[in-house]
């Protein structure tokens, strides 16, 4: 058994859920029949479970260290992550024309989340190579294209996203980074980066830094941002290396988590000029960040969904072989002791951690597949729609992961026991890991009031009816099969609730009253998701579960997906009633809270 | 301000809510007036804010090392135990005949809390020794307690409870560590242990024991265990050591947090032979041992607690300092940045934690003063009525703040953002201490299963009505107060719903069944139970409140508890609602899984 993938839910998810072999009839995507997906699927497990995994403790525990103002790291991290670029998963979805492999992005999201089950920290790297390598595809000069994209798309130099300051984190409008033109069609960057990961390392020759800051005549606030490019290693019109570009590491913090991944304070002209240049228009750097924020999104939410996965998986490794203690009805302590799995309360863990973490992978594979309808698509009405609902599900991908794939590692701790809570395991290792996804790339703060106002509220509710639609349509379907007539009376409960929480929201002219249930919103809303996504799957395996020639796998397979509906309805679904219900109400007691109320 | 103790808070708990300057009253805490409780407190207060925390993190980052079959720990864990033990702690709560201070237990509580919010691994060799010198006070010989309790009670050699065994974890019926009569009254031990915190270290000179074992002749089970007291160095008939009893430490666990506090792989009577001591009856063991386990499971509870009360703290200071972003009413990004505490999710946050961590402590303390009640009351009626309602509680108070002030940490680190993630900061470092206490005395499920089973189900519900007279009386109190209305709706339903699961459950004649959501149900009745706290906590507040010569710093601490009672009642007791709902449907989804459903 693999412990950082479930190839068969993968199928089920992006084959019979998603139809991704379809994607095929798309001349872009010509190449990538079922036949190709799965060999791609097939490299991406074996270099996650033989490279990326075996490392991953090694690689947590020697932090990386800063030493006369450069990074030391265990060789091992490099070495994973020039095996993964040599086998094209850097380029993988970037197009034929700079150099890619023109992949859809349901197929890198899918093959890329099994090294990030293994090892999350050290595919941060790539990770961001990708994201840094996008932005100057989507908004660079062709010369500056030129200049660095084949290194990125090789995975020979890294990129990076330095966007945060020391006193501007989620108040970006706030950075005091200045570009000044030097008159040659450059800039003159100056100031402080501040939690930039991968922003120096032991790894490759160059760093393509993608960096927010401010002209000198900018208008105030986030209106007032442009995005440059700023390598760490300046380069002559052939790509050579030619010397520094004055960029200082001043600093590495120390993380709970996701040790692997340097995480710096970088000084931008200090010790000397430090040259950038412009990506894009001035003053819409901001905005062109944003641009590739839905990828990014997902990108943190799939993070959260593997390490919830790689410990749902271990932990049922660990609860089939374990032995302790006694069913409820045969207490006879002369009798051996049984597997844990047999104890109700351990299933229970089980199947509270497949729901989320099986549920939120059909989330992330299905955003994903947004992302290529709403690029590759040749109707604009749907091309649109699914940027609408996109948009939409955003904040939903990125925070319901981190939430309750959180919550599903700390249950796979639990299940271990104390053996969970050492260091000889992973869980500990992943939940320490999984807990940055709520902090990083927009809190969860920020993703309920992006979901709420922006989302929302500037359409009037609009895109949330169609996507509500489209939830019906499924619960409609459902209704055709009785063994999930409770799951869809349940569905119809939260997304009544969910209309009349929006409407008393959408109401309320007080906009401090309106979005401060924001987060408890959003995290309702990711309930009634993850509750059509499941009610999806069951529907799906009820169809199949009434072919009286399943097989025996096939036909545990699909229960599974019955039960996962189930305790998600049963279990999960009245909370997100009781949240809507609390937002409805518009009721807030910590509003009127003074600052000297908590605490002395 | 402190950062680790609510000073104003803690007085209103014991003295406004708990009356326990009234224990003075009671002979045997004659000199336990407020004055001398207070002076207890300052003691406590002074030592954890200077000895306790400010090594916390170098304790933590420093994990104790196995060399050569010895321990190396930073000298600063075993000067702070020695400060502690010279100031009393180690004796304050045991009786002055045997060498204590003969304080109360409720003040015990709430002195070693602010050691504990400080650090809390170091204290834990503090507190198994006070649980093993309570061990061997209740059941020991008055020759083992002549050579023993008092260098225990002076804190010059420490105590560990040796349970746990590599297969014998949660099934404690099944350890095989033997205990063999040597035919002089004492016994051969040979085993081995696994999980023993403070089993070895570098600190004292002699370690006290309390193993369970099995005589030769043993009932199979937990019917056939006995305690024994082994030390780490034989002693003479003068308590002078005299030589090595040949435990062998085989290895250190490596935790995930409480990394100050050793963790032992013990080896009993393999290098030679390991002579204990019986303490109590033959096959007595386990229920000696649980004789203890309420102040053992309410102190889990309380660091629990603590930790969350610490990261509560420290997130209020950084929020009311840390400048980011602006009012949702005022936008312009030309005006300063503001203090985050005015940002609404930030005080939803604040609040949350103050509901979790200041009703916990309220428990924990109530519970210690049950304690105290089952002990000390002259009446016998309430003396057992005081019995019953602590075994009630106490996996509540065992449970709850495991879950929720783990929670509150995850919050605090949310608050900080970045920064929390770092170990710049304590709040990982509490969140990682935190971790472990769902695990150790006891995992969650079988808190459930004890409060399900045993405290429930053994007497038909009759103590659990008891408990719910109790709250209906703070319910019936609250309603004087139009404020509190709301509140005392949602505790009725809340109520309503424990009362009518209840009746499901023992109506239900499967004991797989009945007990599946067991867990879920001790999660709901402990929201119950922390409604009527917070019932109870607003009702004191209300009535103050009405003074209108009330001060303003006073006005402010009780307009907190109306507003943190609110919280609790408005964002949490629905939830409590729908798991009783769920309890008393008695479906349980994981029930009909087959092992095979969890992966592949």
């Amino acid at each position: 058994m693999s412990l950082i993938v479930d190839r068969r839910d993968l199928d089920f998810v992006l084959f019979e859920m998603l139809d991704a072999g379809r994607l095929a009839e798309r001349p872009q995507f010509a190449q990538y029949d079922r036949a190709a997906m799965d060999q791609i699927l097939d490299t991406a497990q074996a270099l996650a479970e033989e490279v990326f995994l075996p490392i991953a403790a090694e690689v947590d525990a020697n932090e990386p260290r800063f030493v006369n103002g450069q990074v030391e790291q265990p060789a091992a991290t490099g070495a994973a992550l020039r095996a993964w670029a040599d086998a094209g998963f850097f380029g993988l979805a970037f197009d034929e024309a700079v150099g890619g492999l023109q992949a859809p992005w349901t197929l890198y999201t899918a093959a890329t989340g099994m090294a990030v089950a293994a090892n999350t920290p050290v595919t941060n790297y790539a990770f961001l190579t990708v994201a840094a390598a996008n932005l100057l595809n989507a908004f660079g000069s062709e010369t500056l294209k030129r200049l660095y994209l084949p290194a990125m798309i090789e995975g020979r130099w890294f990129g990076t996203m330095c966007l945060s300051e020391p006193q501007a984190g989620s108040s970006l409008g706030d950075i005091r980074t200045m570009a000044t033109p030097r008159g040659d069609g450059t800039y003159a960057v100056r100031g402080n980066k501040m939690w930039i990961s991968g922003g120096e390392q032991a790894i490759t020759d160059n760093i393509v830094h993608m960096v927010l800051a401010k002209l000198p005549d900018a208008p105030p606030g986030s209106r007032g941002i442009s995005l440059f490019l700023v390598p760490k290693m300046r380069v002559d019109d052939d790509g050579n290396i030619t010397g520094p570009n004055n960029i200082a590491l001043a600093g590495l913090n120390h993380k709970l988590g996701q040790r692997a991944t340097t995480n710096c304070l970088l000084n931008f002209g200090e010790a000397g000029e430090t040259i950038g240049w412009m990506i894009g228009e001035p003053n819409r750097g901001l905005e062109q960040m944003f641009h590739m924020m839905n990828e990014a999104r997902i990108g943190v939410g799939h993070a959260a969904t593997m390490a919830g996965l790689a410990g749902y998986l271990h932990s049922a490794d660990y609860a089939r072989t374990r032995l302790q203690g006694r069913p409820a009805d045969s207490r006879n302590p002369a009798s051996p002791q049984v597997p844990i799995i047999r104890h109700a309360d351990v299933r229970r863990m089980l199947l509270s951690q497949k729901a989320a973490v099986e549920g939120a992978q059909a989330l992330c594979l299905f955003c994903s597949k947004l992302v290529d309808d709403a690029a590759t698509t040749t109707d604009a009405a749907t091309r649109e729609r699914a940027g609408r609902l996109l948009g939409l599900l955003t904040p939903v991908v990125k925070s319901w992961p981190s939430e309750h794939c959180l919550e599903a590692n700390k249950w796979a701790i639990q299940i271990l026991g104390g053996y969970g809570y050492t260091r000889d395991y992973p869980l500990e290792r992943l939940y320490r890991d999984n807990r940055l996804n709520h902090i990083h790339e927009g809190t969860f703060a920020i993703q309920g009031m992006d979901l709420l106002g922006r989302k929302i509220g500037a359409d009037g509710g609009e895109t949330l009816r169609e996507m509500i639609g489209v939830i019906r349509q499924t619960l409609d379907g459902a209704r055709a099969f009785a063994q999930l007539g409770p799951d869809c009376a349940r569905m119809d409960s939260a997304l009544a609730a969910l209309e009349s929480a929006t409407r008393a929201l959408l109401a309320c002219q007080d906009p401090e009253r309106r979005t401060a249930n924001a987060t408890i919103f959003l995290d309702a809303f990711g309930h009634v998701t993850l509750g059509w996504i499941w009610l999806w799957q069951a529907s799906l395996a009820e169809a199949r579960l009434a072919d009286p020639a399943l097989s025996e796998a096939d036909r545990l397979f699909y229960f599974g997906k019955r039960q996962a509906c189930r305790y998600f309805s049963l279990h999960e679904l009245p909370h997100a009633v009781a949240r809507f219900a609390l937002c409805e109400s518009l009721e807030s007691p910590a509003l009127d809270c003074a600052p000297e109320i908590f605490g002395e």
